[in-house]
């Protein structure tokens, strides 16, 4: 099949199969920045969901935004916990900090509701599986909200290294930076490594990390990094990390993030018969340009953007309707749990660390 | 500034304060395919060099490639070091292997030769530390080969870095491969390990090494790698290795180089206040093509290349006409060694290794 036939229909959802009937009732936990400028919106547009719950800890001032996405209940967060208006909502979407997506992801498992929840799906191993072993337990989807795997730019990505386009992938190369304090302020809860599990590491490395998980379809074994923290605002989480993670067959991964840098990202992967480069991949709104060569052959893609969020809504949407597993589930963030433990372990001993598999 | 001034008269000689009289006359010391393809007819070009002199292992066979360049004295080695024909030239180009540079160094300062030598200037620290001794005592001028320092876009982008345009530099990845075997065949000097004094770190690896630490003019100060050899050509030395480098100030550099994977490289780094991405840098014929962005404003150039090599030969010459001092010395051949040592002992062991600092 010819190189350009990749970028055929780029937007296109490979994953649906059929059009199910119906739209999935959406209970959203945390209305921090992320909810109100891209969850709520994309929700909003798509085909498969509908909000119709807002679980906020100030219910008063987010009388507006319910207005503005027309949604009728709004809960606080003890009210979700006591089981109030569950007749209101079929699923809900976890955006919380980080320390605290268990308690409300095991809560509505119990209610029966399926959960989509913002990466990581907890900040320990054991709290991670507690809400696997729940959702389970109950019967429900658990999807964790990888948007970049619905990115079509890394789908696309992926069908080239999957065809073995590139041949075999030797050495990747990627990086995600953005300025934290610029965006979220001093008093974000990034800053505080209880609530938030680590530092730049977990919240910006894991896109790299779990991307080329996604790509490669593997788990790395071995990792070495280092972690920095200069500014004073970063004194108790990494605000940079160099990570270099080793996967089988002889294939590294040679990933940065930072919360201290101009906003940027970049992705490429290098294989025995050719090379693909991805521009801005992780940034959220992501440019379709992809480069791709193939022995003396070089072809680059540059399409309109789409907005992977709705992608990411429509995905959870159509597998809770349709009794499909997500992919991305609860074990590929606790795949990535335990990976960034790991990281941290290493670059405090300076030693290379093997990666326990985790099932 | 604006940032286009950096791309005004792109392929600009910094370097270059007069236009000395004269010419050098050179003996090129080993006539493979560097020699033939790139250095010869750059050496043809370059206003302050001239070629008077071949050295090669079969006179008798390069006499037709005396003929194309118009050089009327042919030696074998032997005569080389015999301090034969020694009139007929005021300085050597070594392209022997690795382990082979400093007996023609040496030699050549003994004859009161100036040298310019290909990367690395030997194989161990204390055999490049004896041609830097010998070419000091001769009095003579010694560069190395590092023809990176002289390709116009890495010299654009380290006037961007210095100049501070991307803030201070955080992250840099760069990457570098090149399949050996279609290139230069199984028999090639570059698998045995003790004429090429390691794998592709020593091989390709340096160009990374060597023009990051041009970039940020400071010196790595630990080192963390992993090495691969896989495919059975590669039993000897290193076939792939992924290093990551820390600067001084919190300053990271995610490494690779590849011998057996498609034909690619790139460089890219990103500071407090912006970044610049360098397509191609280090495969030779490098595409004038460099993408910075400094806050909200990005800027592509895209001109034509020019040939860092005749740069490279015609910054020797004048070096030597003008008695300037190269920046690329053998103590900066030296830094490589001493850091590529580091690197293997990290690989090996899998732990961080402190890289020694080295006048």
């Amino acid at each position: 099949m010819g190189l350009e036939s990749y970028f055929d229909n780029f937007a296109r959802r490979d994953w649906q199969e059929t059009d199910p009937d119906g739209t999935v009732r959406m209970a959203i936990v945390g209305i921090g920045g992320f909810s109100r400028n891209r969850a709520l919106p994309a929700i909003d547009t798509a085909d498969y969901c509908e909000t119709s719950v807002l679980v906020t800890g100030s219910p008063d001032s987010s009388a507006e935004i319910a207005d503005e996405f027309d949604v009728d209940t709004l809960l606080s967060y003890e009210e979700f916990l006591d089981g109030r208006a569950t007749d209101a909502y079929d699923a809900v979407y976890i955006a919380t900090p980080n320390a605290t997506h268990g308690q409300y992801a095991t809560a509505a498992a119990e209610f029966g509701k399926h959960v989509i929840c913002e990466k990581p799906l907890e900040t320990t191993v054991q709290d991670a599986r507690e809400v696997i072993d729940a959702c389970e337990d109950a019967g429900v989807t658990l999807m964790t909200a990888y948007r970049l795997q619905f990115e079509p730019s890394i789908r696309r990505t992926r069908e080239l290294i999957t065809d073995g386009v590139i041949g075999d992938v030797v050495q990747i190369h990627a990086g995600f930076s953005n300025p934290l304090l610029e965006h979220a302020g001093a008093d974000t809860w990034r800053l505080d490594p209880d609530l938030a599990g680590g530092g730049v590491l977990v919240d910006l490395g894991v896109y790299p990390l779990n991307t080329i998980r996604f790509l490669l379809d593997c788990d790395p074994t071995v990792v070495t990094a280092c972690t920095y923290s200069v500014d004073e605002a970063f004194a108790d989480v990494d605000e940079h990390v160099a990570f270099q993670l080793e996967f089988p067959g002889a294939v590294t991964a040679s990933c940065t993030a930072s919360y201290n840098a101009h906003a940027a990202s970049g992705l490429r992967a290098v294989g025995t018969d050719g090379m693909v480069s991805v521009s801005s991949p992780f940034g959220g709104v992501v440019p379709h340009d992809i480069y791709v060569e193939c022995g003396d052959v070089g072809m680059e893609y540059r399409g309109a953007p789409s907005d992977e969020v709705i992608e990411e809504f429509d995905y959870f949407g159509y597998c809770v309707l349709t009794g499909t597993d997500p992919e991305p589930d609860g074990v590929d963030s606790l795949r990535d749990i335990v990976t960034v433990d790991s990281t941290y372990e290493a670059a405090e001993s300076g030693v290379s660390v093997e990666i326990p598999y985790i099932r």
